[in-house]
């Protein structure tokens, strides 16, 4: 809510090789020796299943990976880390001396509406550079996704006031390490949040910051009406007062209009109080009219209080009066059903030209094999309505279709406005495109959100948008699993 | 698994003071301006709820904690940045360039075993150097916490099989943002795993690492037997290979043999297979009866697959024969019934002298006042049993003491012997001792948590510790609910 100068972007990139899991290393040597390493290798980056059990997720964290994937090298104190662990050869460990990530990468721009089994991300890459940079671009994009999704959902509840109102992240108190704060502020911001407590991340990323006093504060001094005297002292024009240190109506609004008139006699104006404990459907709704009947109609009200999009509906539907809802734990460590933690994988889809998939008893956990393009289609009010996969070519209306992992699951496709939907942003080891800004990354998640069928972005139980794959990508699949039991049957 | 020189602990630290909240910065200019930055301040921090409704906390993360305290300052950007926002005045960003932390900090040595409402960590310091480091304080030690818990309870899970069973962490792609996962394995070995599969918390912790190949090193050769040739070409001594690329009994444990095989003829033993799919149970008992036929007993076996000490409690319940449990997204998430986020607050106990408390509609969200002390009393077996706070003098046989948030519930103390539990580990911003490696941490959580009684570390419905306030810390406590009455009648 305070306005910030951005500044410079500092990112947030573990920029060090050595941010892998030890297989990746080690399968690297392995290709080294058997010479492999530099056949050409595209994996996909998916993930399997919506998020919160909900209709879609936003894409975030595309811009740290790119960042990551363009400055990655071995530095000497990590060759030597590599050697101590007596599993690498010299020569192996000579040549990532001279390692650099030289590959190509496809992507959904940040920001856009991803749904499940599209590859949001495909690395094409001389295989040992393509296998080393999984488990870091897994960490960056499962996590950021999963959190910018989290606030498109608080912001979606928030927004099904007849009042507004907004969402801002408070959580870096209870984030899980103190990147996943910042990469949880990055995060929050891209899914629609308009702040963040946290003063780092708002230097580095140029976020907005909000912040208002802890009961500390209150604590401090003689009387609650000396406390927030002193603070509004302090910030006349920004001053956000938290009422239940004491008592909430009793005490903390008494004090606070009081306050607030003080302030106005001088010239400034109360910017708002906070509720931090409580029913805060049944307080916010005395807090809003105490406010409006001393001649306050424009003071905020902030709540906080382990919230998340399921109590800021429950809230609002029951009549509550917030203006701004401070999300901490739930959306900092991305919390609730199925959350914590996306389960995005990055799979083998071809390796010389050859496409590549892995069986298995589950068909969910099947890739799809080949070098695929993602095709998405809107219908002619602008709707985004179907994911189609193909090997490239473009869609066209009654093509046959099918589940990607059902094949059972069919159907011809209608008329659809096709666009081709990743594009190739970092080209031998460059980035394509300027990284994009935050703003510009939010405003595109809020666009194409808009874009689609409202069910898609009910909380529960919403419209699962469709995703395809043409039937090239079929018959691909077919003549691969045909060909891996042929080689098994034979080996 | 792999034997590693520990090297230089560069330790995880978000060592900006910018790292915090914002409302910190903007209290502590407001103190600065009333001239109260320099009253002597305690915060106490601590739980309010068992993590995973268990019966005890491994506490993690204090070393980290400490090197931030020791090594804040604000440098010249962020004195800029802070400038930028607009809040702050040009003599108080005067003050915060020689700005140091000088407070005294009293705590349990990491690795101790806590329970709920304990002070874990007291900071007595100049009011606005305490209240800056709320924010990272809580960052780091809630999350570390909660993952050593979460790892304690894998590993009492894995230890419930009569072959044995070793916890690995395997989370880094899954975990919150690079240092949510390198904190996370930092954490985990603090509470017994043994290895982690993440590279550079090798390098920063001096942690064995561990690892064996994933499905992309199968795909990428002709056949899965030609893909575990290779392997054990590159790693004779140190092959894991994972079966369940193709088929895990048909295929891998089959072409696993043959390596075996191969590799012993030519003088080399087969480390391990990996499962990652299926029956756990089913496929252990399999692939350990297939191994030991063919005369290869000492194969380990190491499963994953979203495993966490409910998976590993059931697996072995029921037969399995697992060697080595990689637990990842569970472990470095701290998933689970309320897990995620431990609730770790920092409430202001007391100030210039005076005990501080918030009042609350709700006792347990009230803190306990005072700088207190806090003693832990075990039996003549040896067997811990009491924690108790008092403010200062050891308890003794017969005191009247009770819960801390419910006046109601009151023991008198039986004989016990009383350790002050806590020690003085910064004075005046700089550390008493020298910092703890992580394998004494990891020892120290493993001998206290075999000196509770058996029921405390049961994972489902455990005893519950006890944990008491002695008679003057429940006086204090009166006089101090008193006191803030009359000062709000009065106010």
């Amino acid at each position: 809510m305070n306005p910030v100068t951005p500044t410079q972007q500092r990112d947030l990139v573990c920029s060090t090789p050595l941010f892998t899991d030890l297989y990746q290393l080690t399968m690297m040597q392995g290709y080294f020796l058997q010479g492999m390493h530099t056949q050409e290798a595209t994996f996909d980056l998916y993930y399997r299943r919506q998020p919160y059990s909900g209709g879609f997720a936003v894409w975030a964290g595309l811009e740290p990976a790119l960042d990551y994937l363009g400055h990655l090298s071995f530095s000497r104190a990590d060759l030597d880390y590599l050697a101590s662990l007596q599993l690498f050869r010299p020569e192996f460990l000579e040549a990532l001396g001279g390692w650099r990530f030289s590959g190509t990468v496809t992507a959904f721009r940040e920001g856009r509406i991803v749904f499940p089994h599209v590859p949001l991300l495909s690395v094409t890459a001389p295989l040992w550079e393509a296998q080393l940079v999984e488990t870091a671009l897994l960490n960056t994009l499962n996590f950021q996704t999963l959190v910018a999704t989290k606030a498109a959902r608080c912001v979606i509840a928030a927004a099904s006031s007849p009042h507004g109102g907004e969402v801002v992240e408070f959580g870096a108190r209870r984030a899980q390490g103190p990147n996943g704060a910042l990469s949880a502020a990055r995060a929050a911001f891209v899914g629609g949040a308009t702040a963040t407590s946290n003063v780092e991340a708002g230097l580095r990323y140029g976020l907005p910051l909000s912040g208002t006093h802890a009961h500390a504060w209150v604590q401090s001094f003689g009387s609650e009406l000396e406390a927030f005297r002193a603070y509004a002292d302090a910030y006349p024009d920004s001053t956000v007062l938290l009422l239940d240190t004491v008592d909430t109506l009793k005490s903390g609004l008494v004090n606070a209009l009081t306050v607030a008139r003080e302030l106005r006699e001088k010239g400034h104006e109360l910017r708002g109080v906070r509720l931090d404990s409580g029913d805060l459907v049944y307080l916010s709704r005395r807090v809003r009219a105490g406010l409006d009947a001393a001649g306050f109609p424009d003071v905020k009200i902030i709540a906080s209080n382990d919230l998340d999009e399921q109590v800021i509906a429950s809230v609002i539907a029951e009549g509550g009066r917030i203006d701004v809802y401070g999300v901490g734990t739930q959306l900092a460590t991305a919390g609730g059903e199925g959350g914590g933690a996306l389960g995005g994988v990055y799979k083998l889809a071809a390796l010389n030209g050859e496409p590549k998939m892995k069986l298995t008893g589950d068909p969910v956990k099947s890739n799809v094999p080949g070098v695929k393009r993602v095709w998405r289609g809107r219908d002619r009010e602008g709707t985004v309505t179907f994911d189609v996969m193909t090997l490239g070519e473009m869609p066209k209306e009654g093509d046959l279709v099918s589940d990607p992992t059902n094949p059972l699951k069919h159907t011809h496709l209608p008329a659809l406005e096709w666009e081709d939907a990743r594009e190739v942003v970092m080209r031998d080891g460059q980035r394509v495109h300027p990284a994009d800004d935050l703003p510009t990354i939010q405003a595109r998640a809020r666009a194409e959100a808009l874009q689609l069928q409202e069910g898609t972005l009910r909380l529960l139980n919403p419209h699962q948008y469709k995703v395809s794959i043409g039937q090239d990508v079929a018959d691909l699949r077919d003549r691969t699993v045909r060909d891996i039991r042929a080689d098994q049957v034979g080996s």
